[in-house]
């Protein structure tokens, strides 16, 4: 099993500092592994509500989650605040991967890392569908 | 059933801004009830760790919480951020009752409120015991 | 504070059993109490899911929540099973009030119990609407 | 992206039924990508638990868990059950990976599936700790 290493911030292009919350510590008293990921879903759906990509009740097509993983370095726990990095790592037809990593604030290395990947389809149909231009356009300062 | 009114922002004693996350909202788009607890929970137990009344891992007495309640006036929604209002309503030998209310940026009118009732209980025999002196010293300006 | 009394298993009327879940314990290694409400939503939805009261997407009408209140009374721990009891405790004529209890399996007292009140709403205007007949007609066996 | 394909039940070795949950569902009316990440951990601690290879409170060495991933093929939904399916897929010095799929009941096609790597450690120093006797025993039949 091939370990990665830390990402630094400066591999990351936009942010997100969300308050962590008392539930989000499990039993041992740190955030649990699977709340990571429910950062990595509110950073990458709140980029893209404000900045004009992705209108949640109304779109012609929506972005499904093909694919998830977080590789975790160090521990965080409630009450701390953590910054979200954001990036874009690849995009496709109809797919983006964004890369994503969790920093306590005034670390430089990140306390976890992984990649979140979105194949857009026809809110109709479900065929894969073309990114649309809002998206694509949105999207380009993650590069 | 007799219906409570909203109450406004001058009720409350300390402050919390919460960013919602994706998965508060529940396939209604909008934030699920049972989100506002887990802001009542962070609300409560932030404030008692940053005001030093709080040690989660080795304290002599632990807070259970023995009643909860909340009543919903007006939807939020992911990905706004709300602030979370707090005070206490009521002290007795080994219980303290919170008030809290969730209120929209910009509103005055609470979209939420309810209340949180701790006992404090002997971290070993769970027997009840007294408040903290500690606590009850960073209670009082919530009163 | 009056403190209400346990109720027992022959005050209510449905059940479900509820799986515990790693991430419902918190930091002191017992069930949270935001988690006994995600099991009401949970009760509360499924009995009508599946007595055909509750169409999730097309529904002519929405129950909103509008109150909700827990008391709890003995702790509860992963990986343990629940038993979520149910009953009416009133129907108005747009508004239902469910009284809630969750019980360790083996056991005849309740470890929690609460309320969970719906008002019905036309989903389109959001105004208090009748109860549908289907939804009465769920409902009769659990008064 | 090379895309996995869906596993079937004949590759996994230990079962757990789990029942969604009302919360589960995101605005989009189907089961979070989180949610997954949630039964992973449900299905791994309860089946050591259960298997007498995991005191939660009291063990000398802890699963610090340092990598997750999960593959999404179909949609799941509230009310329904799941089962997890789990295998042992590595066991290093101090290491466990486990495969986990997910599949809807009376499907042999798995709705999604991933992987959840635990690292052991001392519980006080948390230096990575050699697997116990009794843990390597309760995965025997996972392999």
């Amino acid at each position: 099993m091939p370990k990665p290493l830390p990402a630094l911030r400066s591999a990351y292009r936009a942010w997100r500092a969300i308050g962590t919350r008392w539930a989000d510590n499990d039993t041992y008293g740190h955030v649990n592994n699977v709340v990571y990921y429910a950062w990595f879903d509110t950073a990458v759906n709140a980029y893209l509500v404000e900045h004009g990509a992705l209108d949640i009740r109304g779109g012609a097509v929506i972005g499904l989650v093909v694919e998830t993983q977080c590789s975790y370095f160090s521990p965080l726990a409630f009450p701390q605040t953590v910054d979200l990095g954001l990036r874009v790592e690849h995009i496709g037809h109809s797919s983006v991967r964004y890369g994503l990593a969790v920093f306590a604030q005034g670390q430089d290395s990140a306390a976890a890392q992984g990649h979140f990947v979105h194949v857009y389809v026809d809110a109709a149909t479900r065929k894969p569908a073309a990114l649309p231009a809002a998206l694509t356009q949105a999207l380009a300062p993650l590069r």
